[in-house]
């Protein structure tokens, strides 16, 4: 058994972003040496790891090179080199997840193909080489408005994602690979994050919820647990134990899901890492997913993962119309409510949506939390100090 | 109100230890600018804080010339120059807690005075100059054997206390400012945890229960909450309020106290400080009493100090007959028990009883998590790579 606590075991992370930052509490915690890499200079990992380098993560030899100064390599974004991942595979030198697996997820496409291909529901698609044939396609009739467009690559925290409803819509996209997916009528969308670890050993979190605005179609609360029936619950759980084997995923694997009219689910897609949709367990399990991502990747036994509470998770993201120096307005307002507790991620400048931040409102009522969740995002608000 | 979050504002912290460690990991999450002040090179608040100082705690011109890089002064550790803090205070720059209460506190024969002072019922004590004249005074028969030693000055976890049972104990002793105290035939040690912010708002932590060895004199778990009648733990908390009240603390301050035979509550001392009996409250409570010290020390609105399970902790101490390089033996079995939390500060070198980590156990059912915790304590190992 290697000694990680303490030790010169080296665990390295590709990314230095608001979820790395999360991981590292957990490394802290254990006293685990870090590495970190990340393209700014300002990355929210940049204290609290124990080294620090600025670099590109899609750059072989950075990947490379950073890579070889750890024992065990993982990240905690997918727009990473994989060629890298895998030289480094050859030269004895941990990654988790693998670099086969994070191949099959980071492009969309290869994704749904590898759903296909292991008999994992998910809503029927067609794959276009570039926005052109895409456009033909749509032009001879063969793909049929509307759909939901996906670009294969570069899609990340919503963009390169759209509801195709007429022929002008096909203008605004990017040009290149990309699928057309069938537009799949659901009652709820759902996650499960599954954690699994190089020994084998599984566990699910259970089934949250995806509450949208009842008019813009904008998620505005992760609800764990879903407000589901228990069998719909059950089946979910399963499937995402299903898709995490198929990948043969080592680490935290969160499973987005539909669940449709008749209660199929449909696996949506999935992130190989820590997720918006895990961050109430901070506060709500028995163990989070970032200390539950660390164990795995570390052949540790996973955590319990169960809830202590019910827990709802807030984004915060930049109010439109503000850029600049950021301002949390009304933090101290929600402070004063039972229960209530506000990540800042870091992030000097706000922007327009920019993920700044999030919320946590845990009670052992879910009810009362999910009141208590209404007033928190109706009382804050991310301004910057001079509109 | 001030704009803590993500801004120019910066919390100095006098002490890097463990517990500033775990105050940092709620400085980061509401990314709060801190700088650390520590005798070490190696302190485990090293990494983590976005400004490391080595320097010598005691000394004037060190303390004062780092506060006055802050806004905020704070510590994790009673033994720092209170005149450098004063100096700060009279230059604007808030401590807190403030140096008035801290000078109250750091000497334990002025702490004793204060309870008699402001009616806090304690144990009858004397005060003595030094050594020699406690010596005389049991030599002619006034202080009478057995006794509750305490030094004046520079105690910490155990340090600087000694039950007196024969006079030949006397020799073993510190020559300086000491207390000899009455021996209180108690049923129960317990703890409670006061938070007060400078506005005054003030809330309690349930009261925990030290639960000694049946045979050694050693406390082996804190446990939250206290199996103690509601009454009982009604007092406790209502006489810790009075003791930060009469103080004018600001921050948390812990107050160690016995329950008499007689279910008298009587204040054994306090610490003005994040305390070792609080640490359950990072898995156990809705805000943990780091986050909670934050909030105070900042005039934030103080969080929930319920619990959301029932909590227990167990030191990890450094095993006798074991110096050097730290190794946890059986870390992974402990990993195993559900609702399980390792806490390891980050000392590389272990000694015998050093202070090296601790270990949360939480459950919905406390009888349950005093098993687990039973579990962990006969399991894991604080020993040395080469013994």
């Amino acid at each position: 058994m290697v000694n990680y606590f303490s030790s010169d075991f080296k665990l390295a992370i590709l990314g230095g972003g608001q979820l790395g930052k999360m991981m590292l509490y957990e490394t802290r915690k254990y006293d685990i040496h870090t590495l970190v890499l990340d393209p700014s200079e300002e990355a929210p990992c940049k204290i609290s790891c124990n080294y620090f380098e600025q670099g590109d993560l899609m750059d072989y030899d950075t990947v490379l090179n950073f890579g070889r100064k750890a024992d065990v390599v993982t990240f905690e974004i997918e727009g990473v080199n994989i060629a890298a991942l895998k030289q480094l595979e050859s030269e004895g030198i941990k990654t988790f997840p693998s670099a086969e697996t994070l191949e099959k997820i980071q492009n969309k496409a290869v994704q749904k193909e590898f759903y296909k291909t292991n008999n994992i529901p998910t809503a029927d698609f067609e794959v276009f080489q570039s926005l052109d044939d895409l456009k033909n396609s749509v032009a001879n009739g063969k793909t049929k408005i509307p759909f939901v467009w996906k670009s294969a690559t570069g899609g990340y925290d919503g963009m390169g994602v759209s509801v195709i409803k007429n022929t002008e819509d096909l203008n605004d996209l990017s040009a290149g690979e990309c699928i057309a997916e069938n537009l799949v009528p659901f009652k709820n969308e759902l996650a499960v994050i599954v954690a699994r670890n190089p020994s084998g050993e599984m566990k699910t979190y259970p089934v949250v919820e995806m509450e949208f605005h009842p008019t813009a179609n904008q998620v505005e609360y992760v609800i764990c647990p879903a407000r589901i029936d228990d069998k719909v619950a059950e089946k979910a759980r399963k499937l995402a134990k299903n898709v995490s084997e198929a990948f043969n995923h080592v680490g935290l694997l969160a499973v987005e899901m539909f669940q449709t009219k008749d209660d199929e689910i449909l696996v949506n897609e999935v992130a190989p890492r820590p997720h918006n949709s895990g961050h109430y367990s901070i506060e709500g399990s028995y163990t989070n997913q970032f200390e539950q991502q660390i164990r795995a990747i570390l052949d540790l036994p996973l955590g319990n993962t169960d809830s202590k509470v019910g827990g709802i998770m807030v984004n915060l993201v930049g109010a439109e119309g503000h850029e600049g120096e950021v301002v949390y307005e009304n933090i101290e307002e929600i402070m004063k409510l039972d229960g209530v507790t506000p990540h800042i991620y870091g992030k000097k400048l706000t922007r327009p949506f920019r993920k700044m931040g999030h919320v946590t409102i845990v009670d052992k009522d879910l009810t009362k939390a999910r009141k208590v969740a209404e007033k928190v995002k109706n009382s804050i608000k991310v301004i910057s100090k001079n509109k």
